[in-house]
C-alpha cells in the first residue's frame, strides 16, 4: 500500500466518512444535500454510501457562485433583502419531522464577494438569516444529525495558494482537508473515536470547574470572558439521544467551545490570525469590551466591513461563543491561512460575536428566549467567529470566588491531558 | 449576417425567450428554475436575464440522473414510496405567495430507467405525484406563471441520434430545438405572437362550436371522446389575469387542448407514435374504450409498463386530455421521434390518459372536485400523452342534436385558417 492513497479512494473515504460517522445515518433516514455546483464528485460519492447505508431519500441543493455574481451585477437593489424562505421553512419542516438530516459540503470562494457594496452584502446576509433563523435554530439544537465538510473547489485553493498554478493549488489544499478531516490513516473513524475521547476528557475537565469566567492574556489581549450561568462545554461528537445517534457536526473539528455571558466581557483583545468574511479579509481587529459589549473596534484592513457586521443588531456587537484550541493543533500547524471557518477556527482559540448556541448551556434546548437571556446566552442574526489564540495566549479560569487556575499556558493545555 | 446564428446567441436567446415571453416576468417577480446538472449554461443565462428584467431572486434547483440510477442500484426498497414531500410543499407555498414563478429546463434521458424493475418505477412515480400534488395543481391552475423549455444533453441526443458520434447528436438536436423554439428567425417574440394568433382562431372556432363529442377516424382507429360539460379549448399563452400577464408555457407549443368527458369514450384507438415513459419505449398501443374506461389495453413494446400504468389507480384508465395538432406541425414534419413528450405531443394529435387541467374547463378553476367531476373531468395521480394523430386521421366534430361538421382531414385543419 502506497503512504497516501490514490485521489478517488481519498475521497471516496471522505464521502463515507460523513455519512455514516459524521451523520450518524440510520436505516430509513432522508438527507438535505447542501454542495458548491463543483463538487458534483463527492455528492454523488456521498449519495451512494447513503443508499448503502439505508437511506431512502438523498436531496442534493446546489448553489452556483457564478449565480451569485450574476446577482450582484445585474438584479435592482431590491433583491437584496430578498431570500427563498419558502426552501428555509421546506427544510425547517424536514427537519422537525425528525426524519431528515443534514448533510453540507463547504467549498466557498473566499474572495467571490470582494469588491461589492458591503451595504448590499449585509443586506443580503441579514435576509438570509432571517429567513433561515428557524431552521438553523433547528440544527443548532441537534433536532436532527448535521455535518459538514470541505470540497477543494479552484477558487478557493488559488485563494489559499495564490502562487501556485491552480492544479497544484487544488492537490495542494486536497491534502490539507484530507489531513485535517482524518481521513489518511489506517483507520479514520478509530482515529475519529480517540480524538474525540481526547476532546471529550477536555469538557469534562472544564465543566467539573464551572469556571465564572475566562482569562486571556498575551500580546495586546487582556481580556476576561465571563461565562453564562449553567454554560456547558462541548467538542466533537454531539450527545446522542433517544431519538439519535452521536453525530460529528464539524469535519475537521479541534475546539471545545461553550456560552459565554452577554454582559460580562471585559478588556482588550486583538485577532491573531486574520478573519475570512464574505470576500474580505479582516485583519489585525483590536476590540475593547465593557460590560459585554465591544465599544471600541477597529481593523486595520476591512474596517468598513467590520463596522457593518457589528451594526447587525444589539446582539452582534456582544460574544456568543468562547472556544478554546490548542496552538499544536494539526490546523494550526498546517501554518495555512485556510479563509474559511471551518478550518480557521479550528486553529486557535477563538470567540464570536452574536448568536449564542442553546446547546452550550445545561438544559439550554428547553429554555425560552427570556430565560437563555437571563442565563447570559447572546441573540443576534449574525454569529462570526474570530481568532485570538497563539503560542503566546495563555488562559486561567477563575471561579465564582475569585480564585484562578491555569487552563491553557503558552497556546498549550494544562492541568488536562493534551 | 449568417444565416444561422452562433451557439451563443442562439443559447442566449433561448433564455431570453423563456425569461420574458414565456414567463412574462415583472419586476419584483421570484423565479424557482428546475434542471438537470448538463443544464448550468443555460440556467446561468436565464438567471442573467431574469435579474436583467428586474427578478427579485433566482433559485435553481438541480437534478442529477446519475443520482437517480445510483438510487436504483443501491437504495433500500423502502426508498421507492418516499419523495421529498417538504420540497413539493415549500414549492406549492412558494406559488401560492403568487410571487414565485415557475421555470423549467427539460433534457431527460428517454433512456435513463430502461431495464429498471417497473413496479419500482410506478411506486417512486406514485410518491412523487403524491408528495407533488398540491404544487402540481396551482401550476396547471395559472396561480403563476410558468415555463418549461428543453436543453439537449447528451444523453438525449444519443437516444434520438443513436448512429450519431455524440457531439454531432448534440448538435443536431439543438437544431431540432432551437427551430421548433422558434429561436431562429429574426425576430422570435413577433415570430410567437403570430404562432399564438394561429392558436387563438383555432380555439375561438372550437370554443364557439360546443362539440358535445370527437370522432376520430383512420387506420385502427374508430374512436368517440365525449367533451366534458363547460370544455373550455386552449392553446398557446395562458389567459392574462388581474394579477398576472400571460405566459406561454410551453416552448415549443403546436396543439390546442380540452377536456374530455371522463364516462363519454368509446370505440378504438391505435398510437401513431411511440410513446417514450420512464425510460421505456412504449410502441403500437391499442386501446377498447367504454363508458370512457380503457376496458382492454396492449402495447406490443412495453406492455409490462403501459399495464402498471393503468394500474395506478381508478383514473389512471381513463383521459384527461384530447388535444388537436395538424399533421403538418414544424415538429411532426421534422420527422424526428423526441422521446420526450414536451415535443412528440406537438407533432401530433393526441389523449391523454389520467388527471384533467381544470383551467380545460369553463370557471374550473373555481369548481371543488365533486363539481369538477360532476362535469366529467377525470382525476387521477398521473397524466400520460399518448399520440393518435397522423395524415391518415381525419376528425369530427358532433353537436349535441347529433349533426357532425368536420374539423380535420387527413391531418390537416379543415374550417378554420391553418
Amino acid at each position: 500500500m502506497p503512504d497516501v492513497l490514490p485521489f478517488d479512494q481519498r475521497l471516496d473515504r471522505l464521502a463515507e466518512l460523513a455519512v455514516r460517522f459524521g451523520l450518524g445515518l440510520r436505516k430509513g433516514d432522508e438527507i438535505i444535500l447542501g454542495a458548491p455546483l463543483e463538487a458534483v464528485p463527492l455528492v454523488r460519492r456521498m449519495t451512494e454510501h447513503a443508499y448503502k447505508a439505508g437511506a431512502n431519500l438523498v436531496t442534493p441543493l446546489y448553489t452556483d457562485s457564478v449565480d451569485q455574481l450574476t446577482r450582484f451585477r445585474c438584479a435592482p437593489d431590491s433583491s437584496f433583502d430578498v431570500a427563498p424562505k419558502w426552501l428555509s421553512d421546506g427544510m425547517a419542516a424536514a427537519y422537525r419531522s425528525g426524519k431528515v438530516l443534514r448533510l453540507a459540503i463547504y467549498g466557498e470562494d473566499p474572495t467571490l464577494l470582494k469588491g461589492q457594496d458591503p451595504g448590499r452584502v449585509a443586506r443580503l446576509n441579514r435576509a438570509r438569516s432571517m429567513a433561515g433563523r428557524e431552521m438553523l435554530e433547528l440544527l443548532t439544537k441537534f433536532t436532527v444529525n448535521w455535518c459538514i465538510v470541505a470540497y477543494a473547489t479552484p477558487a478557493w485553493a488559488k485563494a489559499v495558494f495564490p502562487a501556485l498554478p491552480e492544479d497544484e493549488a487544488v492537490a495542494r489544499l486536497w491534502d490539507a482537508i484530507f489531513a485535517a478531516s482524518r481521513v489518511d490513516g489506517p483507520d479514520p473513524v478509530a482515529n475519529w473515536e480517540a480524538h474525540n475521547a481526547a476532546l471529550h476528557a477536555r469538557t469534562e475537565w472544564l465543566n467539573r470547574r464551572r469556571f465564572h469566567a475566562l482569562h486571556f492574556r498575551g500580546p495586546g489581549t487582556d481580556l476576561r470572558v465571563g461565562l453564562a450561568e449553567g454554560h456547558r462545554w462541548i467538542g466533537g461528537a454531539s450527545m446522542p439521544t433517544a431519538d439519535r445517534p452521536a453525530c460529528n457536526p464539524n469535519i475537521p473539528s479541534e475546539e471545545v467551545f461553550t456560552t459565554p455571558h452577554k454582559d460580562r466581557v471585559d478588556g482588550t483583545v486583538v485577532s491573531t490570525k486574520p478573519l475570512s468574511y464574505q470576500g474580505t479579509l479582516i485583519e489585525d481587529i483590536e476590540v475593547r469590551f465593557a460590560a459585554g459589549r465591544a465599544v471600541e473596534a477597529r481593523a486595520r484592513v476591512g474596517n468598513e466591513v467590520l463596522q457593518k457586521v457589528l451594526e447587525t443588531d444589539e446582539g452582534a456587537a456582544r460574544l456568543g461563543e468562547v472556544a478554546l484550541v490548542p496552538h499544536s493543533s494539526p490546523i494550526s500547524q498546517s501554518g495555512l491561512l485556510f479563509q474559511s471557518t471551518l478550518f480557521d477556527e479550528n486553529a486557535a482559540s477563538h470567540i464570536a460575536f452574536g448568536q449564542a448556541y442553546s446547546v452550550a448551556l445545561s438544559n439550554g434546548d428547553a429554555m425560552a428566549p427570556v430565560e437563555l437571556a437571563a442565563r447570559g446566552a447572546n441573540s443576534s442574526l449574525i454569529h462570526i467567529d474570530w481568532m485570538i489564540g497563539s503560542g503566546e495566549i495563555s488562559v486561567d479560569g477563575i471561579a465564582a470566588d475569585g480564585t484562578t487556575e491555569a487552563v491553557m499556558k503558552q497556546g498549550e493545555w494544562v492541568g488536562v491531558a493534551g
